[in-house]
């Protein structure tokens, strides 16, 4: 069984009703929905303004893979709370961070630059398979639409990923790395473009196999001990 | 000083008159014309119909970087003058594979993939700068444009690249990898995927500044002895 | 179920005394003996002195991870069988390449180096875990010790590995990248240091763990088609 | 010409009598000496206990590349400062951090992991050179000894490198990665293992030759401005 927590933000949902009729039940509510019918999968959503900003510490303990979804509210996210979720990344839990996340405090924590980007409203989006061996791109067909995606463009300011996975081409004239793996530590994360709020994204079947696949593979095998200088005698 | 040899196959351009008017001298005279000018530079050109098809032995004994272009006719290069070029580049000799000559059975040998792509004639590209700290992208805008270019697509078939230096984006819907470094043994290796015949990509002077930082960083330092196993006594 | 292939060439075992004590089964029937006991593998064996070498197309066609063992006779598989192993894996059937297989023609093919080494008769040899992530280090403790083990030593020619799992450190003063990933195509490939034929290597119990964790890790999800150009019309 | 600035604690130097008596000067005067050999590099020194840290805004501006060592007072640089350094190579500032810098707060800002390991004492060193083509490793012998080097082992808690220029070999048995690259945005970073304060190694030609040569590497182009994101309107 793998334990996965959909932590939001939650505010768009909330507050414009337009982004409110595409996700009645919050982004965190639709990805629970599609994830829940996975058999191996047990998932919790949380959110920005539940207590603890929805990441008390036991709740992370029994977290294998984290998905996170922020945009207007990163800076609301305590300089604390994203340590602690980076510490449990380099522990082993894996972090699977969507579209605007790209800029959320726990994931600049662990990258160390700016993951600054072009962007723009309103475009279309094609994703390609860069990297079909990996297992985030099984059953994925070599390369699918989204008619409607807001735009992220290079230079996509990351560090070397280990695997482009996906590789976004916009209408509109940018070309963007949509689909990138990290790690650190014990720890494997997914950063995934595509889900701007205005769009029915996450309620795309192919999106919805992306993510799957993203939480069977970023799945740790054990929660370390948080690492220190070990002196050897032996 | 560094010694450049191009090497072109040389058939279009004496064959197509379409293709002779946008190249009078050949590919390769073009290449030569450009790369001249800087005054580090020594540059030789041979051709595919020359003896020993324009790749003599002694000749790659004095070059620190060899460009290649062929399209047409890359079962023709014999398997020995291939292994050949391929034994030089990981003794040290950079090597700059153009456009079709993804192909080539040199690149081949390096890389062990098919190499194969998705492609369509007459397509518009803009090129993306995605490691805008490697030496081969110096001096070189966010993206650029060629208003004409044949489309390469993903899926490419390469081995993951050391870097992707410029990501391709084409009007018509496709994505490409379109500038990757690799290293072989001592050598490196560009491959540039811009340079259709029928166009005049190489008269370009963003895509002339690209190869030649690419000369500049592909030079090594000292042709090795061809490598061995070792057995030591240390 | 995962049906994986043990090719040896069987010679050593054979023919020397000392040899065909450590293995009177040969080094094939000892891999084929602990990973028989996987409840989800199905394990074939065969050698070089089999009709076809031992590798007719049709048993490949069902193999979903070759593991390769040879040494004096690498020169002796032909070429056309060399590809046709190269092909299977860029088409998605695992390879793991075993000790002195870093020589084998298949995989000079698929990485396109030399895969020379220095090397020495009878060390000693501590291998780390230096990507502790990864599917094949699970369980595997921090370090381990090989009391006697043949001696390889860098600079080990081989192109930049997806990750170095295990690094190798000999007593003798050498140090090595001992358990090394690659991808071409979409075919998985781990080449693994130990088991030199003298030393009972493949009865120890890690190393049987780290050569099955491999096989689960290597198995690709289908076998597809020789990649080609495609041209497109979309 | 390239600005160096070598930045260092000077801790050791000045109340350990045993250490001064190594580095009179400081290990930043012993660097500073060896470098300003170098017809191309104009170098300066810092150290913790200056005005602002050693580290005024209007210094790393004219600053291409920063060289690091700290070890007992990492935690004395403030956040602030730590956050500029990172924010100084990120926008093109070459940054070379030395032995127990592994844990200084500007590189573990850009590298996002704990930078943890194992040590012991007095030990002996062997570093191989593990990616001949780099030009860190220009000139190197393809393996060279410290007689005397604290140990530094794996697990080292470090991202995947770009490349693993050196491997390091313990005689008490532990092997390192002892030299690797990072880019961070528009900055190359060189981590070097060797450097322990009780040690002359800095007066060692053939590390000087190594950090030579990474000074020259490391340098950018220009300095960025700080990357942000960018709303488009092409």
């Amino acid at each position: 069984m793998i334990r996965v927590t959909v932590w939001n933000e939650n505010l768009h949902e909330r507050e414009i009703p337009e982004i409110k009729r595409v996700y009645p039940q919050g982004i965190h509510g639709c990805i629970k929905e599609f994830l829940s019918k996975e058999s191996n999968l047990e998932v919790t959503t949380v959110t920005l303004d539940m207590p603890g900003q929805g990441l008390p510490r036991e709740l992370l303990e029994k977290t294998d893979v984290l998905i996170w979804w922020s945009h207007a509210l990163h800076h609301e996210v305590t300089d604390e709370n994203a340590q602690m979720v980076a510490e449990f990344v380099r522990r082993g839990m894996g972090f699977i961070a969507l579209h605007s996340s790209h800029m959320c405090k726990p994931l600049r924590l662990l990258l160390g630059t700016t993951m600054t980007l072009k962007w723009k409203d309103d475009d279309s989006e094609r994703l390609f398979v860069t990297c079909p061996s990996h297992p985030i791109a099984k059953g994925i067909p070599e390369h699918f639409d989204l008619e409607n995606e807001e735009m992220y463009g290079e230079y996509f300011d990351i560090p070397k990923p280990d695997d482009v996975v996906f590789t976004g081409w916009f209408k509109g004239g940018y070309a963007f790395r949509s689909g990138v793996t990290f790690t650190r530590g014990n720890g494997k994360i997914f950063y995934f473009q595509p889900g701007h709020e205005s769009f029915p994204i996450y309620y795309n079947e192919t999106i919805q196999k992306i993510i799957t696949n993203a939480v069977n593979w970023a799945k740790g095998d054990v929660l370390l001990a948080e690492r220190d200088n070990v002196m050897v005698t032996d």
